[in-house]
């Protein structure tokens, strides 16, 4: 039969539908493999729901849920899932259209060709769902995921369909599971991840060279968007742009609603654009910072270095079996010690490491998890704690590095009043603190460097590849027309 | 005091706050004037919440609840807003942040911050709801939203607030009464419509430039977003792009998660775009209908003329005191007999209109009211039926037209086999049709010209500026570098 793959256009990464059922297999395997899987099991997930704004009719443009986009690369809303355990045999259940769908929104597919396109053993209708899981065996359990993100706090949206109360419903078996495979990506996943992040380079470098004075935040966003999507098929980035100049750089979430990018950008301002578009569901997450008119002043060298040598350090430290929160504090002790060098800190440095002085400058983790979700599942499986201390405890994992882990190394300085006042005023802080020179940096905003890495046998693979050393960037930026 | 302002940027359209105090006031003089008011009345209602997507902590980009950005314009999530009937004070309820808000999201807003910013009355936190709603009285009644929506079938989101048990709550008074004041727009809020459709605009005359035979048709959508937001501070659209070419033009809501804009664009295809900005929240929602090399065939120009003079027609009969639904009849009247001109139809219009024929070629209504909604409140107030028959069954609004209504007029011709099947195997329909030459346009897709207007004291103002007629059309595309 011909293999089928999914492709935003002719001109971008043709990615094979068989990602998926190697997911499966995966999944598969891990949960045959664990001895407490209940007799019967269907593994089972419902995918994301049509939803409008509000009471309106405005559709919102559907992106599927995350696992079961990794489960299935079903593209379309109100589906649902099953994997028999006990043969394999993987079920797409998909909602029976009237006939007035194809006026509206396009050819009826049959269930012949949701098989073809999406490589499942067998389409049913929705409505067939009850007695499709029957047919498998008396008394299915439906192992179903309940759990807990450790990101957001929030856990799994329920499952639910017509007759659901029949069946016995496992919620806690499942979770793990799918999450830890997750975590480790394959060489196909990768693939997508590479291409997410070379699209979201290139665009990157764009942006580099559109930059002007005069411009306003939103308009390199709106520049980068295009680059994306009409050169790389990404119609919908990882998350919302985040575009700062000048004092904005210590917005750590600027560019929400309530902060559009929307400031001028000005001669003399440091940019920190943090931006990174997905493809085929999965995401790059890049931030590039560099001076507006294209050349650094000595402070922003000092700074945009102190972080430069931070990521390199971490770059050349990770591999697997090391401490990913040893990472964190390695790039704080880095950019500690730039820092003094340029005069904005005094005394030494393991007492500013136990003082936990780095959270000051860069109260968020060195970084993530990256995957599916931005912000990627697995960083804290029962067995991991969180470490409760400044900075480090906003780390989103705290876990050994193993190959086909994929990351963010994203160390990052800012200038951020509320924290400096803070660290003026603490007794233990201040003591370390050149308050003058600090002050000169007042409004500065700050400056991050966020790479996308895959943890290999012997270290790590960069994805993103943009300008990155202070030549680097002058030089590329100054190939501007 | 200063006047404030929504803008995007400098080079976008300053919109004053004055607009939601002006909406207010429609609203408070509106409320009095109905002798069922209940004693101490509130307006209250509650703004849209933060959203993540699904259980993980990716943001969903914040856009505001329709009714409760017409009332206050506030575009962060989780407020409140309360208008006290008897005194006609306006009051806002924001959250109260923690400190390390700043850290993430940016500077925290004061009380006055806000009250400045958005020329409310007063500003509280959302903890003081209760006691602020019992200072206006001592058994206020609180008026909120919980009506129908006729386009979508949805009603509107419950109210909640931590309290709310021990207010009297009326559910049924406040509806129609913001309902029919939205659908009235000032001479503020045109002003907005107006920018929206002039942005809308130059983009589609960008894309047209744009348009070549191999490009894919979501570049074309990534061209439209990128004028929108870059040149006019657009951000968002009023509807996922609808871009079509070739067959796809017979697809009503293409372009969707399903159906990706995704097909490459061909010599000799119409291309049918139908594709529209929100500036400040209110819509835009145009179509432009064009061959994608830039010049008509003899089969394209009858069937894109003959939806034109749909379009004339009505744009000259459309003013005050006109029934929408002999509109809608009015420009299946004019193309049927365009259509029988150019061979693909036999018979006498008349007996075509009784048969209901124009909804073989035009499944959809005429046009709907726009405004904050992409299809607007009010079409179908208490009074109003909706007529049950083929085509205008399907209007969004059967109302007498009045000044400061504010329309989309689209007629359309689409070639769709699932339709022409069944009106050819129809005893009545199949006498009109000459099924040899219809059967020459299968697969030609179709033609929508959509254009947005104000209903003045005379007549209509046509806020949509696009070449329209085929020679204004191959004038402009013959432009292109
Ligand atoms: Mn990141
Ligand atoms: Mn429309």
């Amino acid at each position: 039969a011909a293999m089928s793959f999914y492709q935003a256009g002719a001109h971008t990464l043709r990615v094979p539908l068989s990602l998926h059922a190697d997911n499966r297999a995966r999944l598969v395997a891990r949960v045959r493999a664990d001895t407490a899987c209940p007799a019967n099991a269907v593994i089972f997930l419902q995918g994301g729901e049509a939803e409008t704004h509000h009471d309106t009719d405005h559709e919102i443009l559907f992106i599927q849920e995350g696992n079961f986009h990794w489960l299935t690369g079903f593209r379309d809303p109100d589906a649902y899932a099953a994997v028999n355990v006990a043969t394999g045999q993987s079920h797409l259940f998909i909602p029976r259209l009237p006939a007035e769908y194809a006026v509206w929104m396009g050819r009826i597919k049959t269930c012949a060709d949701y098989q073809a396109e999406y490589e499942v053993d067998h389409v049913h209708f929705v409505d067939e769902l009850a007695a499709t899981l029957r047919s498998f065996s008396a008394n299915p359990t439906l192992l179903v995921i309940n759990g807990l993100n450790t990101d957001s706090g929030n856990t799994s949206d329920p499952v639910s369909f017509k007759g659901i109360e029949e069946f016995t419903v496992n919620k806690e078996f499942l979770f793990s599971h799918i999450v830890e495979c997750r975590v480790f990506k394959t060489e196909k996943e990768l693939d997508v991840m590479r291409y997410a992040a070379r699209v979201s380079s290139e665009a990157h470098k764009v942006v580099m060279r559109a930059v002007r004075p005069g411009l306003h935040e939103f308009q390199l966003e709106s520049t980068f968007l295009h680059h994306c999507y009409h050169e790389g098929g990404c119609r919908h980035m990882s998350y919302t742009c985040i575009c700062c100049s000048g004092s904005n750089g210590s917005v750590l979430h600027y560019g929400h609603a309530g902060e559009p990018n929307s400031k001028i950008i000005k001669d003399g301002d440091m940019c920190l654009f943090d931006m990174g578009a997905q493809y085929d569901c999965y995401c790059a997450d890049i931030t590039c910072s560099f001076p507006a008119n294209g050349k650094f002043t000595d402070k922003q060298k000092l700074i945009y270095e102190a972080v430069w040598h931070a990521n390199v350090a971490v770059r050349e430290a990770a591999k697997p079996g090391v401490l990913w929160t040893d990472m964190h504090l390695l790039s704080n002790r880095v950019f500690l010690t730039d820092l003094r060098a340029g005069g904005l800190l005094t005394g030494n440095i393991d007492d500013m490491m136990a003082a936990h002085l780095g959270a000051v400058f860069m109260p968020h983790g060195l970084g993530h998890f990256i995957g599916i979700s931005t912000h990627d599942v697995g960083g804290y499986p029962s067995g991991v704690e969180r470490v409760d201390a400044p900075g480090i405890r906003k780390l989103r994992t705290a876990r050994v590095l193993a190959a086909n882990m994929v990351l963010t190394i994203e160390p990052g300085i800012y200038f951020i009043d509320h924290l400096l006042d803070q660290a003026l005023a603490d007794p233990v802080l201040s003591k370390f603190l050149v308050a003058d020179r600090i002050n000169e940096f007042r409004g500065f905003g700050g400056v991050r460097i966020e790479d996308d890495v895959i943890i290999t046998d012997t270290g790590i693979e960069v994805m993103s590849v943009v300008p990155r050393t202070v030549e680097e960037i002058e030089a590329w930026m100054a190939g501007r027309d």
